[in-house]
């Protein structure tokens, strides 16, 4: 019985980490990922908040695209945080791996956000755009309060 | 006439470079957006390659899930070569910029087989996706030959 409660604790254990963790050569690895997606989906985020900002004319044909790709990427990064990746050119907090339900939450919110984002841009709608984007700043910041060293 | 010839010149440039390099903060931020791109597509090709190797088992939905986004990626990094962005850490050799023309042509190579790998992975025929994966990686490597300098 014992026995089998273990199986069933590794089993367990492959499915929720194995397959994600093999999907990485190693720890740099998946660090360098989800890296590598979180900065491609700031930058498109960023284009997108120059034009809430004003900084240039609105056009809803590049929100559009934008945001398309940020929902896209922020799917990504999250399965990147393997164990083991905590160590490294990182500046994600242990709690990442200490407080994996808050953690998983706070990812969850961001996409749900991105979301939004995007229905927002595709309405054509500035306003609606400058509302979305600003819960999706909210997010972002949330986030890296909580699990992203300051640098 | 002069005058007219330069103002068409210089429009032409900032249609060319202005709004592409205006999308990165400065140089090391448009290296840093490429390799992230680079760096993510990779991932996701090698998870396609690990089923036509048979070093995984062949699951269609993971193939099209990755192939998808390989499409995506591979539209990203070459807006980002911009002028300035040849120094640095950057791997890209100057040919980038002296053959403008040939690289272009090389990224759209890429981008049009990886068009293609989406198509093959679409099909569920693990047979497809071999070919069209061998064919993206002679796009990959070829591009490498002449424009990524050997590490």
């Amino acid at each position: 019985m014992r026995l089998c409660s273990l199986a069933a604790l590794v089993a367990a254990a492959l499915l929720c980490c194995g397959p994600a963790a093999a999907q990485f050569k190693n720890a740099d690895a998946a660090i360098e990922y989800r890296q590598g997606a979180l900065t491609v989906m700031d930058n498109h985020y960023d284009r997108i908040g120059a034009m809430v900002k004003g900084k240039v004319p609105f056009d809803a044909h590049v929100a559009q695209v934008n945001a398309d790709l940020v929902v896209t990427l922020a799917r990504l990064p999250w399965s990147a945080f393997v164990e083991g990746s905590d160590k490294g050119d990182t500046n994600a907090k242990p709690e990442v791996w200490s407080q994996p339900d808050k953690f998983k939450a706070a990812a969850q919110r961001l996409q749900d956000a991105t979301v939004k984002l995007a229905e927002a841009a595709k309405t054509g709608n500035p306003d609606a755009l400058k509302t979305a984007f600003g819960a999706t700043s909210d997010a972002c910041r949330s986030c890296h309060d909580d699990f992203r060293k300051k640098h």
